[in-house]
């Protein structure tokens, strides 16, 4: 098992990463709580749910919630309703949740945490390679009909307990999905990490290999949040491929394209941007090489109007009245952020998505 | 003026107390605001919001936001559709939300600006003297049908500014609310100032002492606040009064007695309690009879059930599988916590509403 610990504004916590951990959950705990609220996804229930209140059966008031899989859980509707079963399930002060799942139910479970009673404690136990990322750094968030993460909190998990057994259950698509926002990761920290990548058919990964890179991933994620916790700075970095991906995301609908592969569209994009502003030398050539040779729907980007993204963009929480921020690349691992003008920005994307 | 600053977890703030302070509001805000969103209640937009807005003319994209009077607008519903006019209004980061009026809105607004893009810059404009408590602390909240404040944040306003001269239009029963909170902090901190209050019929209060009122109040609560922010200790002490209070609260239903009224009563059976566990001295019969030259309707209580007082005790969000902890004094200026068996409460309870 690897132990990374993370130094919160509020407190310190630790990301536990190893193999059946699931099934060492009570042992774990870092404190004995007498009522414990578990909220899951349909998907993730079918799996893991069991394991999880087996292994709490000594909690006295044990508790589940199953939401159905897939991002449009993360609504208003479903917040409200496991609020009325914290209530329900008479949590209290001394309560913990459990979000047991991929990053919808980390951010819908997380901002639950943060608002009932003012907050409680909460464990996050991903189940997805792509939570590898949003388990960490306390963003929690539910999406509104207008975008993504609209309301939410900074509320920062009590422990973070990563089961990699439970990735073997991931199909393919999410698979791709995760390795999204590793390769953002490794882009935004390591060159010879970004080679070997991109040297790595994901569909022959191994359990050894996944591992590594969840616990690199996570390093990068750690160091960055832990300098910048509510995004004033360097934590912009992080949105690396998001400005872009989001805009994606919206425009298709949530749930037409995984986070994941949209970011590694948005990637795509940013790379070639960080050619064109400041000649950055960049494996762009090798990107696309493994994007197809992975199955990412790089040619979804036909589909889309340049215009509409732009405005998507535009309508992204991180600014309204003012020039795009987005995020380049100096160099593997320099990341830097940059105003974009617009016309700037709808040329460069006609040419991308004509390249497609 | 008075100005009091606060330094809370996150940054430091400041209470300005003064005469026709929301006069002055564009020289006062620490920031320029492009984009600023007023929220209030009806009541005072009647009275105050012209003012506002005149003088926030210099403002690029000024919103104004305006629910119901009255308690019943701390909901989810309100929340949720505040969250969409903020969205309509396209407020960014960079934008400022002005809580304008009583707790209820100081709540409200205050849980919209802690959850919009995670967390938005938002001022504090009391225009009630019950919101010198909770204007500062960064306690923000809205209710649930099944109890008050069980969502909410901590969450600190960038600002507290207090315009007196907004309490003027205040009615009789509003004054007598806010009093009850002052009394409150006065029993929490010193014996000099109680003995003046007793004496004092609120009937006759001129400016001059409010202003000290409210000052001395918010000093105290800083104070507490500053030592201990998420309640984790002495701010525990705050709740002097409260717990019974809000029992009382939600057995009439919301609206039907103020809350500082209800404070007011609960705090004479935390005097009665505190004489009967440890022989406190305290002016128990100066107290009740400033309860009633002010015409607080502690004859309500004969007509609650005990029982069902001491259900709704247990199901304050504080603890539900323990006995009730309890804020009693040794003396004025003394706050302590104790646990409270069922039996002996209710055995209190009655005796209380036997003596009304």
């Amino acid at each position: 098992m690897t132990t990374i610990t993370i130094h919160s504004s509020t407190h310190e916590y630790e990301v536990e990463i190893g193999s059946g951990l699931r099934n060492q959950l009570a042992e774990r705990l870092l404190k004995n709580y007498q009522t414990v609220l578990v909220i899951t996804d349909t998907t993730v229930a079918g799996h893991y749910l069991n394991d999880i209140t087996k292994h709490l059966s000594s909690v006295e008031n044990l508790h589940t919630a199953v939401v159905p899989s897939g991002e449009s859980s993360k609504s208003m509707e479903h917040y409200r309703s496991l609020l009325d079963q914290c209530i329900d399930a008479q949590l209290d002060r001394h309560s913990l949740i459990i979000a047991l799942g991929g990053g919808m139910i980390g951010d819908l479970a997380g901002f639950v945490a943060s608002t009932y009673l003012r907050g409680i404690d909460y464990i996050q136990m991903p189940t997805s390679i792509l939570a590898h990322d949003s388990s960490v750094g306390g963003k929690v968030a539910i999406n509104h009909p207008k975008g993504k993460n609209l309301i939410g909190s900074f509320y920062n998990p009590k422990q973070v307990i990563y089961d990699v057994e439970t990735l073997k259950s991931l199909p393919e698509r999410e698979i791709r999905s995760g390795y999204g926002e590793v390769i953002k990761h490794a882009f935004l920290s390591d060159e010879s990490w970004v080679k070997n990548l991109l040297q790595q058919s994901l569909k022959d990964l191994t359990s050894q290999q996944l591992k590594q890179d969840l616990t690199k991933g996570v390093r990068v994620k750690a160091s960055i949040v832990e300098e910048d916790e509510r995004e004033a700075g360097i934590r912009k970095h992080l949105n690396l491929g998001h400005t872009l991906a989001h805009a994606i995301e919206a425009e298709l609908g949530y749930g037409e394209i995984t986070h994941g592969e949209a970011v590694a569209i948005g990637l795509l994009f940013t790379l070639q941007l960080s050619e064109i502003k400041n000649s950055a030398h960049l494996p762009i050539k090798d990107y696309v090489n493994w994007l197809e040779k992975n199955k990412y729907p790089t040619s979804i980007m036909t589909k889309l109007d340049p215009e509409q993204l732009l405005k998507r963009m535009k309508w992204d929480k991180k600014t309204v009245h003012q020039n795009i921020n987005f995020v380049l690349l100096e160099k593997t691992g320099s990341p830097y952020v940059i105003q974009m003008g617009d016309e700037e920005l709808v040329h460069e994307l006609k040419r991308m998505i004509s390249a497609r």
